[in-house]
């Protein structure tokens, strides 16, 4: 038996860490974005950015030079950045005031054309930001960010897996415990908390302020089909006009049609699934519509291989949808159908790139997707499947481990 | 028995509604400041913003002009937005290239001078709604919005008593289900469960983009003395790397400190909690300091008047810490220290007014706080406790119902 000493030691052997090599290559990565776009440095201010290039979330600040060495600055808490971030230059810092300082006696300059994350940097900060750096030109970077976290290397598309066993597990789970007279809401968190123990991350991050991330998506019978604020095929009901998303207090029935779309996070990497439940019977009209969207989510799949145009995977599946008699369900009710069927995910829910109308990019290899065609019969239910997939050099592969199939439970 | 359809009729009336004298008592607070402020209407995007002065979340556009009746512009969903709203002009539109056409139809002209949300709206959406309305001059009028929302109104207040009763029920199922072996992310998921079947919203609600809310910030044992990247006496373990607060995997123990801080929301509104707690005994230590700052937490309270200085307040709970000896734990470890013991809680977690250090501002009747006196013994453990307290004419009164004490299960 182990002391629990030696029981600390084995979870310290256990602990994640981002490979030194993963911080390199995409410091490359974006350096090169930087060199081309004549961005002499790029100021990283956002969690999960900081974290992706530098392999720590705590709280600081990442300098990138289009070349050179990156300077994480560190305001709290300097060991946990050390022993998290393998980047050579950690500077532990008190005030934010430090940095320009800082930066003159690193790289002998202040950067000419300063890049930011534009896309999400709340106005006041980037004037405040602005004034204390004081570059020549302040530019929009987040586009190059996107840009290299949109292709995932082989580790990070293994990071993905483990999440795809950890949800794989608790989608197993969610057939053994779903029974008449739980709440949408109650259903959710004992698949959340069973989640949990496996290492689920708790929250699900979103990258616009206007985009709130949760696991608990699940809408049931007539909820699945109401209209609301997402851009989603359906909102559900919700738990207030507060927060009118997600799960309700509606009981799940017998015999009623159940979309479950939940997302989860382990180690900072998602996946959003989504499955079709019902308890003891599922109606045919259901049934058949939810067969529907899988012959439609396979199909896609099939096409899916670097080189084809986005848009062109999008249109594919809305001819294959009116193939089979199902133009007016497919992608919402009527007046509210969305224009997408993937979206790119990974250390964000939703990410670039996205499968959806008009998108003359071509899928790339290491590309990484939720693809979920759904359909709403108006007033009646929703229809929907949603699997994580990886673009490989020839075609694509699941990431996804739930059995793509409708669980009658 | 209640047929099926009288139950949903049931439901309907109990349905959460703001009611159309809130509304309308909101509206006349900003229009006045905006008049002081020679600002001619607000543009409000935020969701929170928005259903604070609507009553909706959909997705949509507020317009309140300085002087005569708003104007709720309605991408998704119109009838749900309609349902939830008691604002007389709820327009639907397809798309929000249609606003400046329809403001100058209603209103007859575009504002000269317009506000917006610069403490949250990013720099690309700025530029882009700027460039849409093309009003003369754009300024940040999100200190306006926190200035109304900072005092609540009665009614305000008792959805706040509706989130206490929650809570105080939460923490007294928390009580009862705590045991060893359990980890804290477990443990405090089973609470969430518990309080999502009565009513809890489920996502915590932050503002600013670097802050990310949970309801499980459950610390135990050394857990409760790590220091993190957040601007609080203790961060926890987190998830991992990539989510470094909060819970963590370890799995708690009989005769030590857990420091349970769970916030939770009804109907929008939040209430922010912290209870130290123990399975059979706390060590003589921990219970100690728990102790004193329950006695800290009181004093405070007793002094908390309207018409006294926000940072007088924290100056006394600091001398009241030292004239206990509790100087160099008070606040969190040297060297990290928090200069706050509390923060204005509503629709937001956290929101103006702060008990902070240097506040000259006065208390006023109205506003609600989380007061949360805490410490840290370093490489030990954390002591807190929190309550949330309205300001009232001549004193403060605790909203949170849950015992101050010190819960040993």
């Amino acid at each position: 038996m182990m002391s629990s000493m030696q029981q600390d030691n084995q979870k310290k052997r256990d602990v994640f860490k981002v490979p030194a090599s993963e911080i390199r290559q995409r410091t490359l990565n974006i350096q090169k974005e930087l060199q081309q776009n004549n961005i002499d440095g790029f100021f990283i201010l956002q969690r999960v950015d900081l974290f992706y290039f530098s392999g720590t979330a705590q709280n600081g600040f990442l300098y990138i030079p289009a070349e050179g060495e990156p300077v994480l600055f560190i305001r709290q808490y300097f060991p946990r950045a050390r022993a998290e971030s393998s980047l050579n230059t950690i500077i532990e810092i008190k005030s934010i005031k430090e940095i320009p300082a800082l930066l003159n006696d690193i790289y002998g300059r202040i950067p000419g054309v300063l890049g930011f994350e534009l896309d999400i940097l709340p106005v006041n900060d980037f004037y405040f930001y602005r004034s204390l750096i004081q570059a020549r030109d302040n530019v929009d970077g987040s586009p190059l960010i996107l840009k290299s976290r949109m292709i995932k290397s082989q580790w990070e598309i293994r990071q993905m897996e483990k999440t795809a066993e950890l949800t794989r597990q608790t989608f197993s789970y969610m057939q053994t415990i779903i029974q008449p007279g739980l709440s949408e809401m109650e259903f959710a968190g004992m698949a959340e908390i069973y989640a949990r123990k496996l290492g689920h991350g708790g929250q699900i991050r979103t990258r616009h302020y206007q985009t709130e991330g949760y696991p608990w998506h699940v809408l049931s019978g007539k909820n699945s089909a109401r209209i609301g604020l997402l851009d989603a095929v359906a909102s559900g009901e919700g738990t207030s006009a507060a927060f009118p998303v997600g799960a309700g207090t509606k009981k799940l029935k017998r015999n009623e049609p159940i979309m479950v779309d939940m997302a989860l996070v382990l180690n900072g990497y998602h996946l959003d699934e989504t499955r079709m439940f019902a308890i003891d019977k599922m109606p045919q009209k259901a049934k058949d519509a939810a067969q529907a969207v899988i012959e439609i989510h396979n199909a896609v799949l099939d096409k899916a291989k670097p080189g084809i145009a986005l848009g062109e995977l999008f249109e594919y599946s809305v001819r294959t949808a009116e193939s089979k008699g199902l133009a007016t369900p497919y992608l919402g009710a009527p007046g509210h159908k969305v224009t997408f069927i993937g979206h790119g995910i990974g250390l964000e829910i939703v990410e670039p790139a996205f499968i959806a109308k008009n998108r003359k990019e071509p899928l790339e290899a290491g590309m990484t997707f939720a693809l979920e065609p759904k359909m709403v019969f108006e007033n009646e239910f929703a229809a929907g499947v949603e699997s994580v997939f990886a673009v490989t050099e020839t075609g694509s592969r699941l990431i996804t481990k739930i059995p793509v199939e409708i669980f009658i439970c």
